[in-house]
This record gives C-alpha cells, sequence and structure tokens, in this order.
C-alpha cells in the first residue's frame, strides 16, 4: 500500500509559492461558502511519527480562517474521557454545521497504537474499525464531510528526522514508534483498507518533500470543499461527489516511475529460468491441487504490455485439467445485467484449481473510471467493494496474485508500429489503442490510486518491469511459484 | 425484539379473500413495470422453523409472474459450492436486471444455525454478519433491491404445528431446531439487530395466523416495488425509500395492545412497595458507583403517561450527587447544528453515575417519524445507529433501562381533562398534546417499530403499564434495581 505513495515527489520553492498563493483565497473562499451550508467538516490528520501532522495542523490554521476552525489534539486521555464510552471525547469535537474540526489524533490512533505493539489482536482492531466505519457513514449520512489524510514517509526519513532534531531531546515515545516502523505500517495498512469507504476515503499523502506535502493537503482539501459546495447547491442532502487521489499531475509522478523497466534479461539465462519456474509451478499447483488450495491471479497492463505472452508462459508451466484462463472484453447481455462483480464470481476456481483473469474486476477502477463509464461515486466506493470480494476469497482460502504489466510509452509505440508491420499481428492494433494512448496519464494516475488502495496483505500487487518481455514472463512465474509455496506452507 | 411481533393478529376469510382480490393484479403490474428498470429485487424469505417460508415461496410464485421469478432453496450444499467462497452459490442466484429471486434460506441460514446450536461463537456470527452488510450495501448501491422477510411464531406455536403434521413424520433437523427455539431466537435477534439497516431493512412478520402472513407478505412486497419503481421514474439510481413498518393498520393491533393496563395496586401495598425499591434502588446505585458501573435510563411515552411522576420517584431513591436528569426538549442551537446524537453524547454519564434521559434519542423514530421532520430514509437508517450507540455504550460497560409508559387512549383523555381543571397543571396541557392525540394510530405503529427494532439483547426496552400509576412506578424501580443488580453480578 505504501510503496505507491512513495514517489519522493518534489517541489521546487517557486513553484510552491506560486501554487499556494494561487490556492489560498480559494481555500477561504470555500470556507466562507461553507458557512451557508449545513455542511461541516472533519477533517483527520494521521500518519507516520515524524511526518509532520503538528506542521500541517497549524498549516491549515494560517490557511483558514480560524474563526469557524477548532483543532483538537487527541493526546492523553482525561480522566472525564477515559471514564464514558471511547467515542465521546470526539463527539465533544464535532464541529457545528458551517465550520471546520482539524482532528491531530482521532478515532484510528489507539486502535492502531495498541495493534501496532501487539497489545491488540486483528480481530480487536477490525471490530473497532468497524466501529469507526459506522461512526464515519453516521456523519456522512447526515451531510458532514470527513476528509482523511495519511502522511507518509519511509522508514529511513523518519529515521533522519529523529536524529535531525539536533538538541531536541527524542522522546521516549518517538524512539518506540521509530522502533516499531514495521508493525506500525501493517497495522495502518489495516486500518485504512477497512476504512477507505466511497463516502470518508482516505487521502494519502507522500510527505518527505515537505512543499509537496503542504501543497497536496492544501488542494485535495479544495477539491473536497468545493465538491462539498457543489452538492449544497444542487440540494443534495449527502454528498455524493469525492476525489481521493493519491497522486495527481502536480508533479506528474507516479507509482509507474518507481518501475525500473532498464532490468533485462540474456537469452540463455532467460531460457534456464523459464524451464526452471515453469517446472517448478508444475509441481507446486499439483501439491496444491492435493492440497484443496486454489489460485486467482489477475493480469492487467498496459495494452501492448505482454499480458497474453505471460499466460501463455504460466498455462505451458501447468496440467491443462488444473487451469482456465477467463479473458475478459465487453460483458455479455447476462453479465451486464447484473452486479459488475457478478461476472467474476461465476469463474472462480473450485478449491484445487487455478484461475487466470486476462484483465479483471479491476476494469472498474481503470478504463471505467478513466473513460466514465461509472461514475465517481461508483468507482470510489469500488475500492472497498474489490477489497471486501478478495478478503472473503482470502478467509475460504484461496490465494490471490495481481500484476501490474508496465511498460514505458516508448516502448508501447515501438510495440504498436511493429505489430502494424506484421501481417498475423496487425489485428492488435485498434483504433481504441491509438485513443488509449493519448490518456497515458490518466490511466496512470487511476494505476496509482488502484495499487495504493488496494495492495492488501492478503493481495498484494506485483508491479512487473514490461519492457523486456523475458524479465517480464520471469518475474510473473517466480511470484506465482512463491505464492503457491506460502500458500502451502500456511 | 419477537414480542413486539407476536401480536395475534387475525384475519378473517373474508377481507383475506377482499383484500388479496385487490392486491393481485397491482403485484402483477407492478413486476411488469419492473421489467423496464436497471432493479432487480431479491427477495429473502426467514424465520423460524414452521412458520410457513415454504408456503410464503409458493404464494410468491401464485402472485407473479414465474417467467421473471426464479426461486432459489439453499439447501444442503453441493459440492461444486463447498469448493469455492461462501458467498459463490448466491451469485450464482443473483437475478439479472428487471425481475425477481426469491432464497429460501440465504446468506443468513448458516450462520445463524452455526451460533444457535453452538458452533460458532457470537464474535464468529458478528464478522459474518459486517459481510452480509457490505454485500447488501453494495447491491442496493448498484440499484437493486433486497427485501427481507422474518416470519416468527410462538415456540407454542412451533410444537403444535410440528405436532399438527400428523401422519407425517417430523425430521430429526425439526426436532432439533424445535429443541433449541431459545437459542435460535438469540441468534436470530442478534442477526437482525446488524444487519437491519437503512438500506436493506427487515420485515419482521407474525406468522401464527397465515392469512394475515400472505396478506402482510403481499402488502409489504407491493410497497417495496412500487417505491423502487417512484425511484426508478425520478432517474434515481439508487432505490432512497424503504418501508419496512412491523405493523400498520393492517388489524389494527400494535404491540401496546399486549401491555396489561388493568392490573392495580392497593395504596398500603404501593407504599411499602416504593419503600422497599428506593432503598433497594439506594443501596444498588452506592455499589454501583463504587464498582464504576455508569447507568443510563430512558423514560419515553405518552403525552399524561406520567413520566415525571416515575423519575421523581426513582431520583427520590438516589444520591443527588450520583445522578441527573436530562430533560430533552426542542434542541437548542448547538444541538441543531450538529448531528441528532449528538446532543445525547453531551450527557452520558461517567463511571459510577447514573443519567436519567426524560424522552431521548428514540424521538427520532417516535415525534420526527410521525410528524414528517425527519425524512423517511433518515428514520429507517436510524434504527441502526441508535442500536449502535447503545451497543457503543454497553461495550464500555454503562448498563441501559429503557421504558414506554403505556396508557390507553381513554386514560389519557381523562388526564387531560383532570389536569385542564386543576389550576396548577393547567399549563400542562397544549395545543400540541391534543394534536399529538390525533395521531395515536401513526404513534402506536412507531412505537412498535421501535420496540421490535431495538428491543436488544443489552439494551431491551420495558412496556410500562401506566393507567395505574402506582403500577408504572413500581415497574420502573423494580426494573432499575434488576438492571444494578444484574450489572454489578457481571
Amino acid at each position: 500500500m505504501f510503496e505507491a505513495v512513495e514517489l519522493r515527489k518534489e517541489i521546487p520553492k517557486k513553484q510552491f509559492d506560486k501554487e499556494l498563493a494561487a490556492l489560498r483565497p480559494k481555500l477561504l473562499k470555500a470556507q466562507y461558502a461553507l458557512r451557508e451550508t449545513k455542511s461541516s467538516v472533519i477533517i483527520i490528520i494521521s500518519g507516520v511519527e515524524g511526518a509532520g501532522k503538528s506542521e500541517i495542523v497549524n498549516r491549515l490554521n494560517e490557511w483558514l480562517d480560524t474563526r469557524w476552525v477548532r483543532s483538537h489534539a487527541f493526546w492523553e486521555e482525561s480522566d472525564e474521557e477515559r471514564k464514558r464510552p471511547t467515542q465521546w471525547r470526539f463527539w465533544r469535537a464535532m464541529p457545528p454545521r458551517g465550520s471546520i474540526a482539524v482532528m491531530f489524533g482521532s478515532w484510528y490512533t489507539e486502535p492502531v497504537v495498541k495493534h501496532a505493539l501487539g497489545k491488540w489482536k486483528q480481530s480487536r482492531l477490525d471490530v473497532a474499525m468497524s466501529h469507526v466505519e459506522q461512526l464515519e457513514r453516521m456523519l456522512t449520512d447526515d451531510g458532514h464531510m470527513v476528509v482523511k489524510f495519511w502522511y507518509h514517509i519511509s522508514r529511513k526519513a523518519q529515521q533522519k528526522r529523529l536524529r535531525g532534531k539536533g538538541g531536541r531531546r527524542v522522546s521516549k515515545l518517538e524512539r518506540m514508534y521509530a522502533k516499531n516502523y514495521r508493525n506500525f505500517q501493517d497495522a495502518s495498512a489495516r486500518a485504512i483498507r477497512l476504512t477507505d469507504t466511497g463516502n470518508a476515503p482516505w487521502n494519502l499523502i507522500d510527505a518527505e518533500d515537505r512543499r509537496y506535502r503542504d501543497l497536496k493537503t492544501a488542494k485535495i482539501l479544495l477539491q473536497f470543499l468545493t465538491d462539498c459546495l457543489a452538492d449544497a447547491a444542487a440540494g443534495k442532502k449527502k454528498p455524493t461527489r469525492r476525489d481521493a487521489r493519491v497522486s495527481e499531475p502536480l508533479s506528474g509522478k507516479t507509482v509507474l516511475d518507481i518501475v525500473d523497466v532498464s532490468r533485462t534479461l540474456a537469452d540463455k539465462e532467460y531460457d534456464a529460468e523459464l524451464r526452471r519456474y515453469q517446472d517448478e509451478l508444475y509441481g507446486l499447483s499439483w501439491k496444491a491441487h492435493r492440497a484443496e488450495r486454489s489460485l486467482v491471479a489477475v493480469f492487467e497492463g498496459w495494452d501492448a504490455a505482454g499480458k497474453g505472452g505471460a499466460i501463455r508462459r504460466v498455462t505451458a508451466g501447468l496440467d491443462a485439467r488444473l487451469y482456465s484462463v477467463i479473458s475478459i472484453a465487453a460483458p455479455t447481455d447476462e453479465e451486464r445485467a447484473r452486479h459488475y462483480l457478478w461476472r467474476f464470481w461465476r469463474h472462480l476456481p473450485r478449491d484445487g484449481y487455478i484461475t487466470l483473469y486476462d484483465r479483471s474486476w479491476y476494469g472498474r477502477v481503470l478504463v471505467e473510471r478513466v473513460e466514465g463509464f461509472a461514475g465517481q461515486d461508483e468507482w470510489m466506493r469500488a475500492y472497498q467493494e474489490i477489497n471486501d470480494f478478495e478478503e472473503h476469497l482470502h478467509l475460504h482460502g484461496t490465494r490471490i496474485a495481481k500484476f501490474w504489466l508496465h511498460i514505458t510509452p516508448e516502448e508501447q509505440l515501438r510495440r504498436f508500429k511493429e505489430r502494424q508491420q506484421i501481417e498475423w499481428k496487425k489485428h492488435k492494433i485498434t483504433e481504441e489503442d491509438w485513443r488509449n494512448r493519448q490518456k497515458w496519464n490518466d490511466y496512470a494516475i487511476a494505476v496509482t490510486d488502484m495499487v495504493a488502495r488496494t495492495s492488501t496483505a492478503f493481495a498484494p500487487w506485483t508491479l512487473v518491469p514490461g519492457n523486456d518481455k523475458k524479465v517480464a514472463r520471469i518475474t510473473v512465474l517466480k511470484t506465482l511459484c512463491e505464492t503457491l509455496q506460502a500458500a502451502l506452507d500456511s
């Protein structure tokens, strides 16, 4: 989840100053307009220790008219608070209509900390998060907005910042957080996955660069306020439009920029590895069959990224009785007449079998989002629907591997042209492929959101470098072997 | 929960034939109109063994055009089904847009049975129900309707029906279900409480009288279809209107008809009991204080039913340091500016203290519903919001007692007139009281829904017979003593 956020985006000071200067009056104007509506806004500031949450709270107080903003730091519980139900302290801080509350620490803090430090089991975290989901749904149902920010920094950056405090003492608490970085990441990822809803989505922000962090926060907040006001103007009781992009043209960087496409593999090495992993896969798939473990593999990627070729290398290593490949094109009449997930449920493998999906349910948050076939409310809530779906499979015992085959735009162009030269490959390039190419950036943003929001402990994404087809195929085969092996070991 | 359903409503054959004859063409017409929309309807038939679920499924197939209805009995899992994730079998049965699926047994069956028979703990039932809630929300978000029927019969009726089978053999399964009647009731109540949402509410139906059962089913189904069509006609993607009344003027009976208002108490006996329970309450409240247990008591009831008098008899038995009485009138500006539950959160007692609410959050589903201050979508989802709220208090350790003070309309009239005679009580009778009296039936229906939907294991309603004020006061005092005693014992 967080890998997709770590994009090391940097904003030069000049750009920052200029963009912020343009944003600030808009923010204020939106805030004043909010006063006339029946909505209130709850801003939740959370994230990794050392990411600068306190700075962000100060920033918000600079940007907004503080007469109608109240900041609440949920620090140690007071005696008054401890003696009442958990949510009591948060209800005290609920902003009246027309105003804004900034919550530094929130209903997420205690559950995440307790689970990260091993005091709560995951089941208890899950129950707490289902209460949080209820609370947030109740608030948004009533017309309030819940804007959730998660600020992420890498372990390295965290250590650097704690050291960088110079004379200032690093507290015992900070040291303890830093020591348990990995546990905090896991607990946070779980909390985010369970509460990343269409009505109150998370905004995951890379906080390594302070200017990027601040600008992104301002932009998202403005977007939320604008959407909220548009809904109010349209007479809608309940806000329906939400935007929560992990990445945006702000810096041009997306998760795909961290895929190392320069790797290549020599033919000889490739042949050896191909044979090795296909043999291994063959053995593992039979073992999984006997152990009644099933596997679902999802293949997504750019046009001409080599999905078909990769799938063929996988199936060459499988007994034909054990797998099926489901190619997802336009839905049939039967499928169109039902919920979008229905067509995928149909083809789920039985225990002991494997289904490979050539394109998948992720169409909802890729092509349907980019082309506008699904409304924003529909694709925004799809992340949670998809995570729920995959967790359901996982709980049954099905293992899941998901691949995004990545190539650069230049490589795609080369392949398109190449295909047009070859008589028997010509049909593979259509007008649509060229059209999709125009929307490269929109797709890259959608992929970044997808990877950030749906990379879960039980169904992680693998970003496959695809400029060299051999590297791509070996990466896929190896990952599938590892997935099956882990399933058999568990 | 189920007590409020057991109303022994009976429909004479002549009325039944006439009403059904009027309903059937309307049902068919609505079904044909549904074909033109993008919605589908899933009808879930569940309930107590012996309540006639199978008959209902047959009835639905008689009433509707079977070309666009498919019935699915989720009986023993097939080999194909067992080897896939739990929901797979249900997804196979999802109806295409424009058509209807009747599910005899459903995603509720296995969790309820497993928990009732002690094979699943409550935590596992809770997790399963949260998955069900997700599934149903996903379907209704996509524009489908989920109409859920729960057919209830009393234990006595169940035994009679099983015996009544005469020559037919009572199966081992039926005997086992009958033996565990109480466990099934508890498991079902929990499942219903967790999934009684605004988007897919439960319809609880008294199935003792077959004609009432059938007529009520037809009426509710017609209402759902009509609402659904109205939404579709208004261009709404997502159905917003829902009706799921437990009781309705169909037979005129409500939960209040089972309150025995004829009981009286002699003065001498009253004095003795009053002293006894006030003393007991005093001791228990101090013990609870030392044990840091808090108590919330909710007083609702008809105008002039004697809420104030009952509360004064309670407080006379308490140390003034330990309790506060919160009288809920029109909300203040501060309160109006926030979520309707906010004003109640404010006044929650600390551990070791007691709060008595003279009227409460139930205003949302009583006066706000009847007077139309809250929209149907708002009060329909309020049942779940309120149950969530009370469970939150319960999990913290707060104990909850809820009283509905009931008097007959005749007794109310007598009291109104009496008050008008007495100079210092005159002010207590306003125009509004007379207006509310006009809506007696609407309120009685709202009370029935409220009691059925919010009587939970952790926060049960006590229906207090109020025609004799002495009976009412002793009932309240006794219940509070029992609640505190149970809290101290647990």
